[in-house]
């Protein structure tokens, strides 16, 4: 995948299997004309990876992450205990309780520390991206405009798909 | 509770039983000096108010919503379906396995319309301010030092606890 | 799929990849002699068209709602806030849990708004057109009669798979 | 409780350690007017006594049951197997789960023999006093005007209690 | 399948789709050489056919009843109702929970009326059998027998397994 | 609690606080006048006692074994792998999911080794005497009579209550 | 709490509101005459800090860590991800499903970083001091003798209260 | 699989269809250099042989066990309350809710007898080898080293992996 030399979103994922299922994050991100980087890092198995990566993510001027993991999935509450920027979590889906297991150890974090968590499903890669540009579009006014634009799109498909059903 | 005359953040709940659980986040909202509004709104009993309300929200200025539910919870939602800005959810605790219902309505929302979902437990209302404030920080330098200086002080207070253990 | 010209039961689904499933629903609404019309409506993709329609329902004579939906379903619980018609909840099974989110998200509906959920199963569309027909049976002797035929033929068929058994 | 001598609404419990939650059934049931009786009966302890009285509902012109029961809660299954009139069900909270063995008990019904299902919480037994009325409403117009007075109602006390908060 | 004469053992299931699975049921009690019937018979489709068979079991000579069923699963509740007999609940595994809502909906039976449910898995019908065996045991001295050295045999093969791996 | 001199059935528990929820089961055997024995045998504290206990039960004399344990709740399937007897268990009702934990570690045995489970709430202890003198009245003509007049007898008591209702 | 100065059992908490419940586990480890330290450590608020603890671990002759925490508990895993030492897992119990959360993402941990996770119920602080004592008796023949002494004075505790019963 | 003479570590599964996902522990236990021997061994169906088996382990050198089972699976428990050796526990995934029946029965056990569980999914054979590895390091440097070894590959392989996305 492409990764912009001036990215605004960081897509980090806790291992390349995860890949296929984020590619919906990065053409939505894309979609949006938003700059992203793609990185496989594991809170677990390179922990200091994710603490430099996470550290340094401020002044590489990210401004949004998404982390996606799944079982006892800490890569976003991990990089949201060491960055002030949003983090966004995408549970991946399992086979325990149809990813429960990835949804609880994502949402339930503690006082101080939140992740935003998306669906734990097929839309969840997909609703990270739009989040991330709807956070974007705090700053942006244009961008903010791309998610109306974006919104009334989606209800004009709709409409269509209503009309021919 | 007071209201903000421009408010930058919506603090929306279902029912006012709620509000006692929701001023963890109006309290950590002063504390970043966020200006706010806070209204008691269900997307059920009063849902025209809720679509209008939803549909103003840019208008007025608000830059990002919190929006607080219980059970069947839709609130957030709805309000997403009908805003481009970020909509932050808080599932409210019930009886029904410790709140898996209001948690599930939340953030398995479809493709096209995320609710940026924070923890279904005491620490969800005051969570979800800080996640509005890291939300403001993309566009606000000094909020985003807020938010470092929030965590920095989190990491500070821990350290401490963790002497007199 | 046909649509009546003076439907008395609006079939309503979230995404038309529901249609199939739902398919079993104006199968047997047919098979019971019902009028009904078939919609896709997403309430949060497509919110104005999901408030206009359930604000023009009992106007335009239809007497029951089978409202379909998955995951964070609110389409029934939407539809349900904005007309008194009796309001029949289908959630359509996903990966998590066996649609337990479907589920929960349609029938922990709260204080004065209800929805008349069936079964998170295969069973769920055909039945929510039986219950259609139950409710539509208290106004129509005649529609009762055929319920307590299609019940007696249940009974009959699975008397006859017993002896065969 | 009194009993009407015409009842149009059965209200029917498994045991009777559910009548004060069943109390708000009744009380909603009076607000609308509608006439009703108050039964206690098992599935399990008194099958026979379960049995005629749902074979003899028809007849004596009751036209919506609503059955309340908890754990393995067969009860509004049974009657529906029973009778061609729409039946109710309102699962009891549990300590199991909270009430998830009521719920699914009675919301996962077979092929051909519906219950529709309110919710597992405090909301459910006045929420399916509102459903009887709602169904009513299909025969009765001045009931589908009740009906539509009490959500606006609700909208009206929910907004009143938006300008208070 | 064969039907004796005079069943000691009523093999039932809520739908003739139990069949493939309840046939390991009736293997296990033909290796037992316990006569058995076999009966296709829903609690909901065909309510008057379950009364009657439970009221009749006992009269019939059946000393123990196996009773499967998914969902709602209220068969085996229904006739445990109706008869004074033993009877074992099987639940059919769905997709909802992996059978969860069988197994509720079976084992958590009301004070009075026990259902001595069996495991939701492909374990289930054979180990129902089994538990049948155990139950006439107590009055057959070779029956109980015969579950002894069947025990024996299952240690046997175990132990033939183990110094195979 | 008394012990028998010759008991028809066991009662162990896994620990002495189980005593006082386990004191329904003894109560109910009496009235039944079933001969038993109360023990405090922990299949992980105390495995030889268990094992030798188990070992040892037929030829006791004892014909029925009820097992109550709570947690990871191993003592039902440890009995019932070391006996030809019928095992009835009683999932002590935990903090976690109210019991689902006790429940299917007692439930979900596998093949070959079935555990006669019943209810994890305050049902299940009675019950399981119920189920106790099912079992017994296999043997005995005088057991099943009382079996049946005990349900004759709830049914009765059921109708009372319905016309005090 | 008292610290040794070469322990060899980290006692480490997300939260000083777990203490009293690790208590248990403290006594347990003076029973065993082991060494240990109390550390309050959260792996979202004070990161920085559980990096260098969890570096630091072997150099300083720990040889075994109980890591202790609820909701998305990630301490244990963290840890985990740092050292080569066996960490064992204490899910504090939460609303949340009784501690669901917090024993799922404890215990699902990705390929190549194993947590040894232990009862999410009181008896979970204490089982992870024997749990420590037992890996300590791998290297120390003396503990291991403890261990069995413990489990002997166990089964005659357990043997006692069964005599008592 | 082979076995050898003098095993420090027990891999012990209830039944040979857990053979081909334990598999993946051995070649783990290979790649440490750790002898290891694979047993199959039931505790309910070969409760005799789970006995004897737990009971000379300590004596024939073995020093730490890895149990695997699914269900109702009370293999690892039954071991642990017959050895004083740490006892690691592998849930097999089931059908039930993805293996929380098997997570359950093996993690919540009592006061006294702790299991050290990992996780229930496809990682759980490995990582219970790796902490085998991990718990014989407490004795022997050269093991603690190849567990640090292999932790520093886990992260440069994971660094590799980065690179490459």
């Amino acid at each position: 995948m492409p990764r912009s030399t001036a990215p605004l979103v960081s897509v980090v994922m806790g291992s390349d299997s995860d890949m296929p299922l984020m590619e919906e994050a990065t053409r939505v991100l894309e979609q949006f004309g938003i700059p992203y980087e793609v990185r496989v890092i594991s809170a677990h198995r390179t922990p200091e990876l994710a603490h430099d990566y996470a550290r340094t993510l401020q002044d590489r001027g990210v401004e949004v992450v998404i982390a996606a993991a799944g079982g006892a999935a800490h890569l976003a509450g991990v990089i949201a205990g060491l960055t002030p920027l949003p983090v966004i979590g995408v549970p991946i889906v399992t086979g325990m309780m149809g990813g429960l297991d990835s949804l609880l150890s994502m949402v339930q974090m503690p006082r101080g520390v939140p992740v935003a968590t998306v669906s734990a499903s097929k839309a969840g890669p997909g609703n990270a991206a739009i989040l991330a540009a709807q956070i974007l579009g705090v700053k942006n006014a244009a961008m903010r405009k791309r998610v109306a634009d974006f919104k009334a799109n989606l209800a004009r498909q709709g409409a269509e798909n209503d009309r021919k059903a």
